[in-house]
């Protein structure tokens, strides 16, 4: 999917929590992890230690059109640097630990981080390394782990993904976004009056051709219709398509209906 | 984030939607859908005409682990072809088009699957390729649209991460996921009595050294670590734990205390 217009960047902003990235090794991953938190408006990075130093090149070619992410990073040699500001840490996670700590899915977390956050409470998420995620020393210094409910059999998210889910529930809690917009790129739904012309117009044409029979059928053929054309969410030129089509096929010869059946 | 347990493969049956994959192209992709499915225990995929043919040994290799996924796969060489047996189709798209067509987020989108699934219904989700998306020619053949809420000053979802986006949505939706774990790990809670009597020792040992000063204080500053004691989620261990800190710090000489502020 893409889409970018870069003429509506505005209403996304507003306070958002910081992701930090713990130990992270290759700089495409750090693009990769930059650019899954721009798509949903996210823009405060740190990391911890990265492996191979930065500014990373790779980081940098990976997140093109995210750069902006990159642009603020803010890296730490420690992850107790990282978090030094921060008032609620959460830590994703997919193991088991033995560490007693509350655990919350993303859903949860994030309406928890939008209600400390709308509290002026600086609010944090850290990600662990590519393959052995975070260390107990880092958890330890989390509030709560976040878990992403995955497959038991297979859980395999990497690193730009658990990032992208974050963030996406994130969006998800704090966007005014609505669910569902009907029938868009509709000019104007028919008027009522439009659609019982069309059916009467199409009644009064199945009677022409006999198409209502046997007679004592009719009151149950003739209710299916109308209710099915009041069903359908017809436009204004959808009414004109199908007075067409209608007319087109009944002023064929009646007996090509009757033999085309 | 990795966890496997393979133990744990029961539970995530029942019936679920089917995700077509439209003119993919590179084999990559293919495997990186077919993980982010399996990730959410999705395995029904079905594939329109795949630019390398099929199968697709790329395909097979980044699938590592959700092969199953693509054991199964449909090949078809048209959309109609793919969508057939299907009653309801969903047609995941960034772009606005033109075509009148509902719009839903994947939330929405995936409680309507879930509805029409537990109705004995057929729902697909279609993605299109990696850069062009799906055809108006797709779009028309399904009944609602997808649109993932993304920055829009920044929509760069890969065809994996728009299955993977889609995929959570619908465990979401069906999973019966409890949504926090509160202080998983923990073997018990302390009980209320465990929790006074080492409130009250706490109390005996500041008042041996003359913590609660000044005297008019002393009724506030008690209540205040009688609510702060409460309100900590202390398991036994960390009683015996607390316990032993008091005591090791008190046992000092009380001149110490007072010095070293």
């Amino acid at each position: 999917m893409s889409g970018t217009d870069h003429g509506k960047d505005e209403g996304w902003q507003g306070p958002v929590p910081t992701f930090i990235l713990v130990r992270p090794q290759m700089g495409e991953n750090i693009g990769a992890a930059a650019r899954a938190m721009w798509n949903f408006g996210l823009d405060r990075m740190r990391i911890v230690a990265p492996r191979d130093g930065w500014p990373n090149p790779k980081a940098v070619a990976m997140a093109s059109g995210a750069g902006r992410v990159l642009d603020h990073v803010q890296v730490s040699d420690t992850t107790a640097g990282a978090l030094e500001d921060l008032n609620f840490v959460f830590a994703t996670t997919a193991r088991n630990r033995d560490l007693t700590k509350t655990v919350m899915t993303p859903e949860r977390a994030m309406e928890h981080a939008r209600a400390m956050i709308s509290k002026g409470q600086k609010v944090g998420v850290m990600f662990g390394a590519e393959r052995a995620g975070l260390e107990n020393e880092d958890i330890v210094q989390a509030n709560v782990l976040i878990s992403v409910p995955v497959n038991p059999a297979f859980a395999s998210l990497n690193l730009a993904q658990c990032v992208l889910l974050t963030a996406y529930e994130w969006r998800r809690q704090v966007g005014d976004v609505v669910p569902e917009i009907i029938d868009r790129g509709l000019t104007r739904y028919a008027e009522k009056i439009e659609v019982t012309k069309l059916t009467e117009r199409l009644e009064e044409r199945l009677d022409q051709i006999g198409f209502f029979w046997p007679e004592q059928k009719r009151g149950s053929m003739v209710e299916n219709i109308r209710n099915m054309m009041s069903r359908l969410p017809l436009s204004d030129s959808d009414i004109r398509t199908l007075h067409g089509i209608f007319k087109a096929l009944a002023e064929r010869d009646p007996k090509d209906y009757k033999n085309g059946r």
